[in-house]
């Protein structure tokens, strides 16, 4: 996760810059070069991720990165500038469980304005039960709902998604779900 | 639009950033500071924005700004740091328009990956035909489909969103839908 530290310098030019309004009628203050006027904006950061899914189990990684060292998660991770949410999910299952998947619909949205994040999980399917998990998870598993740690869950984005993941599967259909976890 | 430049200069010490692959496993080049190591990672965008509708009409705001001037859009900009995708849906809104609105339920996700950037409407019931537009905004009108100016809409996200809304409303159903703008 990236904790948000006010921006100290230009990224133009590398003087300091200082948080003031602008003059374009904006209403917020924005760090501002004094130097080459660069205005500098900075907006929330998207996670994706999946929910990837063996017939009655839902793979869950067990994290080897801060924060939440030994939490299990679901497989997701912040987006990169040259891909797609689905790509970026696919991305993260790969890396963070190295799982062979088929993405299926965008299952649920998730505010998380304390962090300036917004969280988005994609149905999958799962086509191997082998698992290659990559340096950032210490174990790669396939749980059943009455086997889910959940208070050993990473994240309450995760912990929110599991439960309505299970909750819809009950109800026999999947729907997209949006939630602000204030 | 931000259309993104490479940083050039440390956010944290000012120094002179080089792109290379980080330490840490990490396998795509970032900027990194060689006086204070600082990683700069640069994330998409996340454009949030509404489908204000009123009986048989929608509004549309026609742009005041670069890029587009002069062109029809929904209204729509980049969501801040301290909302919900919801909250600065309806702020864009209320900036760019000056209409009241009760929001509604997600309706579009559109990935540009080309831009970075990924684009997320609301349905929203305007409750008034009254506007009062910001500095961004010449007009803000309403329109019904046979009004639409198809060849003067700003941009591929809004016209998608636009026909998909006219497609769910003849279908009589209203879905959530995602779209790669490739
Ligand atoms: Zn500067
Ligand atoms: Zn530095």
């Amino acid at each position: 996760m990236i904790f948000r530290r006010p921006i100290k310098h230009c990224r133009e030019c590398g003087t300091a810059v200082a948080y003031r309004l602008p003059d374009d009628g904006d209403t917020r203050e924005r760090a501002i070069c004094p130097a080459c006027g660069t205005i500098h904006y900075e907006n929330p950061l998207m996670v994706v991720g999946t929910v990837p899914v063996l017939g009655e189990r839902v793979l869950l990684c067990k994290r080897n990165i801060e924060p939440r060292w030994g939490k299990w998660t679901l497989p997701a991770g912040f987006m990169e500038l040259d891909e797609t949410t689905a790509q970026g999910a696919a991305r993260e299952t790969d890396e963070e469980a190295g799982a062979r998947i088929e993405i299926g619909p965008l299952f649920s949205l998730l505010n998380v304005p304390q962090v300036g994040q917004v969280h988005i999980f994609y149905l999958a399917t799962l086509l191997s039960d082998r698992f290659d998990p990559g340096h950032e998870t210490i174990e790669a598993r396939l749980f059943r709902e009455d086997e889910i740690p959940w208070d050993e869950i990473s994240f309450r984005t995760v912990k929110k998604t599991l439960e309505q993941f299970f909750a819809d599967r009950r109800a026999g259909r999947f729907g997209m779900h949006s939630f602000d976890i204030l």
